[in-house]
């Protein structure tokens, strides 16, 4: 007996903080009869360790886990053709659950709709299957949360600036918003420094990383006395002028 | 005996679904001493309703009721001194309550510090008391959700915009930005159709009314017959260009 199609449901969960995760997430992610999350080969899944506690005992996991790539620079051929194979294989694994009638969970940091892992299965599958969103809060809300800083009010303008454009982009954007998250820190931080020095805005820039976690760094990038950031640290220039 | 000051907590319960509260946001509200929430004066508090369950019996209640200002446009100096008043007022009513030791959660439609209310509140009374942001699900990621719709990828620059921007600036940003969401779509909706029109984004936005409802509206903006719409729809303009 065909049990029809199973479901493709992209969960999001949160910005790393466990408690940040929704109710709706801990209840899918209970009901679902595969969850799959993206890793590093030969690292813990980050998505995976903030839901730990709200898989079923014995649940089918699917890891997918990322090439090793670092021997090619990400703009390159050989890189994006790494990388789509690995995606076309992830999204015909899951394919394969959803096709049996099982309901696949796909856990992802923050949103899954926002800069998520997630967006290259749905794209790859959601013509052929039933799809869901849990919306999840995403890891910049996590940083201005734990920075306790006012973001954008009113009629700010609000961007979000990947730090990998040239420096004359970043500059030209900054001086273009009311407020501001850069993403994507990592070792672009010398250029975004100057990008901010250049545009106004180094004065009311706040350098974070891990917001949500109990070893957050949050401090003015100003008064940061290097330059060494991770991949994964923001900077937050707040709106909000006119605040009282 | 002194208990001490009490702390002041702005608590994001997300875009509406109930379920889509976080596991935090159930539980500060279950310890908070105080609930305080924004209404329009003669209508039921959005956050509250969405937060309901999750009172408990009994707490102390602090409704914060806008005054009505219906006569005043929002840019006179009338309505900036009426709205000003209002919130000197509510915070000072905060105020009282942590003074006396009690801890105040101040219930927020979305992410506190994103667009919100409990800002005005956070900016009188942070220098003063201590305080805390459990962070929330935007209404925008309600709504891309909802739709389905990947908004933003990679390299992608994300903006977002007040539908209340002169037309000529809107056209500008919009192709400017590889992703888009505006904001306070109202009676702004013509001029946003035609801005949209003269950025050659037409054709990719669409149209979100409640998004994390159950009477949500979600229609391809080139589709719509009309342009009538509340204060509250938004427009997506989703980017990841190169998707597969």
């Amino acid at each position: 007996m065909s049990r029809g199609q199973g479901k493709l449901i992209g969960v999001g969960v949160g910005p790393g903080d466990p408690e940040l995760m929704t109710l709706k997430a801990v209840r899918v992610l209970g009901e679902a009869e595969v969850v799959a999350h993206f890793a590093k080969a030969g690292h813990a899944s980050v998505s995976r360790a903030t839901a730990a506690r709200h898989l079923r005992a014995g649940v089918a996991e699917l890891p997918l886990l990322y090439p090793v790539t670092t021997e090619l620079p990400k703009c390159s051929a050989g890189y994006r053709t790494a990388i789509g194979a690995f995606y076309d294989q992830a999204a015909a694994d899951i394919a394969a659950e959803l096709e049996a009638g099982r309901t696949v969970a796909v856990i992802c940091e923050g949103d899954p709709l926002f800069y998520g892992s997630y967006m290259h299965l749905h794209a790859r599958l959601a013509r052929r299957f039933p799809t869901e969103i849990v919306a999840g809060v995403t890891g910049m809300s996590g940083c201005w949360s734990a920075a306790r800083m006012p973001i954008a009010q009113g009629d700010d303008v609000f961007t979000v600036i990947p730090a990998t454009l040239p420096e004359d982009q970043l500059a030209r954007r900054l001086a273009d918003t009311n407020a501001a998250v850069v993403m994507k820190v990592g070792r672009h931080l010398p250029k975004l420094r100057r990008a901010l020095q250049c545009s106004g805005r180094l004065d009311r820039a706040v350098y974070v990383e891990r917001g949500s976690m109990a070893d957050a760094v949050l401090t003015p990038l100003a008064a940061m006395p290097d330059d060494r950031a991770p991949y994964f640290a923001v900077v937050l220039v707040p709106g909000w002028e006119g605040r009282p």
